[in-house]
């Protein structure tokens, strides 16, 4: 049994707190959010107990782990002091904008062989992880190519935008990290962007669409698109190639129904519309990973260097739409 | 090269006299109809002699097949006397309403071996052979199950419907020759029906919607679902199922464009509209195999008893369905 | 909350008994089976108690409902004595093999106005359900038509077969009952089948392939289409057709994976193998409603008439195939 | 009827001749190849007449138009010895290798406002027409990003690889034209690609796999991914996306069948091999369109100034790949 504090009672947040009382080997002991009330409320739901202050819980003797889950400014500090106080670690991504204060921070936790987890929820979708194991076991041979999509419903609020880090660092950095998990790691990055969706994006000197362009050190070649606002739903698609073939893994709906009438056939539902709707399946498989990793003392499947390098292809993607130059990473 | 006057200028007279024109080892050389204008039409579109009459076409050197397109109840006394006349005879299908006329008929022409073929143009689909080929082939094992989908997209007139002898011999009999093109000869038929298209279909003493069992002589069984309406267009389905899997054969669009939006996704075009869209390439392949049977002197792959049976199969589902009797066909 | 007791803890017993530990308006009390180290370890994996017996379990004021997963020749009793004691009832499917005994009962209990539930679960599956709302909604306008494809992965032991009830009553009960949920009551069956899958279930006096036609009283058709073998998996498919379109509910997959190699393309996972992997969403559903009506009092959605007419349909269908007659129904 | 001469007999050649040998308004009237066995065989299998060199096509009074399929380096000169004879002139891609001189010849031809057409066929493919129909009617609104998949079924030999031009010349060029198709003229290229499919294609200077990054002038994003080598056949495959949704056109096979089995379910054929399969019916609008343009005089769909502008984001593309900078183009 593993006892956990949730740091941070937003979206995201509550969904963990959730997802952690009702785990078989996890007990929820503590939640934390600097708004009271959003703590309250999900201590509530959950059946924790509301912590007065950060503190609190890295003094509890009962708490073993604990998951980050507040505002990205606040990611790195707390896991540095979580570490200190001698928890494991389950962090939100990304864990910071700075890839200078990501590598110090390290440098500074690193004696104390911290289990530390990011939050790359995807790694852990059951066709994404197919598309790996089928990769591994040889079924299409050498792999060539893999072109990720990824498209969300629709932005988030500009408050939101202003404080990401933008969109390579905010969203592309998903589809980093899935291209190092199908690829391993890279050899360079171009990207170009644009802002096509909504004007005030653009205003706060974001994109709102991009397409990327990576070779990995094994020379196999990796195309990206994104952009904030999807008509149809979360669109979280990935295609693997290689000389013996492709595997597609495509998205998901709530039913199998399709329809067929005058206008259009075969029609299928939209497609689910968001991460927590999209993920769940992968956000419990997350927790029960990192459950084993803290019980058995192994190191997790994406840990604290895996959040470094997505963090730092999100700012390489960024100087080469600035540069126009195809950025080179080794 | 096979020399062809074409009898009726229908609708389907006259694309099999335009597939005729333009086929490399096929001669039109007469077109007929009792309407002198559709003939004239015809024969100005393919250059083609228009006939006066029916003996003018029987009593000409230069013709060594003919094509019946006419009306279902000139078929068979124009078959026997093609035959009489020598000629090899490709005859739009039902040969005819009465089996037992059906029957007198082949007595009376059988000891000149003619050939004859009827035009079950779906024998000849590219899919549909695929699915007998993979059979044949052991694809699926023992063949257990056939499930035929068949639904028209709109009704014919009413006058159509008239003299048509009904859904089963008129529209089932396509489906009935499908079943034994896949299945073999059929031990057992039963047949429901009812009118839930359009009243003045049952006015007429008609049924607008069927669904038939049969059991093969193999034991395998086979299950038809019939409709004269169709809101996506013309649907055609098969799927085999046995012993070691399933193949379906599926529906057939212009495109391949599908649209994701907001309401729906994955939508596809409509189904191709009707016999003569969705069958194109299927009538070729039927012209083909014709001509090589006139030029080879081989059997056709779909001969005068083939259309004997689905004529006795549709004259044994409606027995079926007035009786509330699964009728024995052995 | 709802206080449980689950009677027979076998395959299904044991799936009941673990939805209910976990689900949050809901107790598990008991458990009881004849074989007592089968109950033993299904109280050890859910924290329930052991019954000495049944009357144990009917006597407890801390029991509210009893879910009966016994073998199909003790259900009807235990209904009976459960719903004497006071106790709401989700009965698993069939009722019971004899339709006069199932009237008999319900004549008994009927002044109770008792809360019972058949364990259809497939009206709980979220596709049939949206196929269902859809057609009420009106989107395919008038229902004409519906085909149903059930298949089995594999056999169940030859034990099994022999007390069954046969194919009809055992199987095809569930698809007696979809017809019934999407169609409404029926007028007339007609049933063909033939012992196609593994000469002992014909040995034993039972078929292992079925095609059934019903017509609705509303004049709508009905197809259905049963296997005891299926090499892909467990085959559950439901297409309906109304005068404006389509709908088809499809199979289901762990993953969306899809492979395109040399030899075939867009190859798809084989679909989920069985009724417990198929249908998890829909068992958490149906204990769902079942807790709502005991709790709120309403009638559940597929009560002890819709066992009793399910049962009714099997019957007739095995009539059918016995005299070749379609049998009314009114 | 547009009387034509063919210039160039292989493989490409010998498929236009006899598209024109079959053309309703067309007349082969001359064929032509440095290898005169290759221009006799086309000869006999058309009915052309073979010429015995170039010259006697161009004085021919009874050509009226040119199609020029020889080898690439040849393509130009033909071309302007064509207009400069006052003969139309479809010529397939590219124009020429050589930019410089594709525009010093536009210059010596250009008053004689000639009738050009390049062989971008696939801008002629039903599939890939109704997308930008579907656009240009705002089905998806504000068109955003495209995805443009092409890879071959396999290398060329190794001697075309070498007077080829390189990958993007040769290959890519049509997805560039197609780019331009859909999105109108572009702003920027960034290329990638590497050399992963054969060694020895590497060694003889070129790539064999590449992804390159559009961004139009109206903004929108492009991407396209290539590879000299496909498992599953010839992999063409193109994504729209815009503010109101996604369109999307897929590969295409000979059947609809697919195969359910224990290891795999839904599989389909493999794609339509090349692209004298994959594209003809757009072979055969691409004629039927020259065609109307000679007889009504009316600028082709694709000019003269079409293959220029595709060959220019070509070599933008090398020097992209070369330099690793984004190569601007307005």
């Amino acid at each position: 049994m593993v006892r956990f504090a949730v740091l941070g009672c937003g979206r995201i947040g509550r969904m963990h707190a959730r997802n952690l009382a009702r785990h078989p080997r996890a007990e929820l002991a503590y939640v934390y959010d600097i708004v009271a009330e959003a703590a309250a409320e999900t201590a509530d739901a959950t059946g924790a107990r509301q912590a007065g202050d950060v503190d609190e819980i890295l003094a509890a003797g009962d708490v073993d782990a604990v998951l980050i889950a507040s505002s990205t400014d606040t990611h790195l500090d707390l896991l540095v002091r979580a570490v200190d106080a001698g928890k494991a670690v389950l962090c939100e991504k990304p864990i910071d904008l700075d890839l200078a204060k990501v590598d110090t921070s390290w440098q500074r936790i690193k004696h104390r062989k911290p289990t530390v987890m990011v939050g790359f929820n995807r790694r852990f979708d059951a066709s994404f992880q197919a598309l790996r194991d089928r990769i591994h076991a040889g079924e299409i041979g050498k792999l060539e190519q893999v072109v990720i999509t990824s498209r969300d419903p629709g932005p988030p609020p500009l408050a939101y935008i202003e404080v990401s880090g933008g969109l390579f660092r905010d969203m592309t950095i998903h589809d980093f990290d899935m291209a190092r998990y199908l690829l391993g790691d890279m050899h360079a990055v171009n990207a170009v962007g644009g802002n096509l969706v909504d004007p005030t994006i653009g205003q706060a000197g974001d994109i709102d669409s991009a397409m990327v362009s990576l070779i990995a050190k094994s020379g196999a070649l990796c195309q990206i698109s994104n952009s904030r606002r999807c008509a149809y739903g979360y669109d979280q698609r990935i295609e693997v190639f290689g000389e013996k073939g492709m595997l597609q893994a495509g998205n998901q709906r709530l039913t199998t129904v399709s329809f067929w009438g005058a206008a259009a056939t075969e029609a299928r539902d939209p497609v689910l519309n968001f991460f927590i709707e999209r993920y769940t399946p992968a956000y419990h498989a997350e927790i029960d990973h990192f459950v084993d990793c803290v019980e058995k003392g192994t190191a997790p499947l994406v840990g604290y260097q895996d959040g470094r390098e997505a963090l730092r292809l999100a700012d390489a993607a960024l100087d080469s739409m600035r540069t126009g130059q195809t950025i080179r990473l080794d």
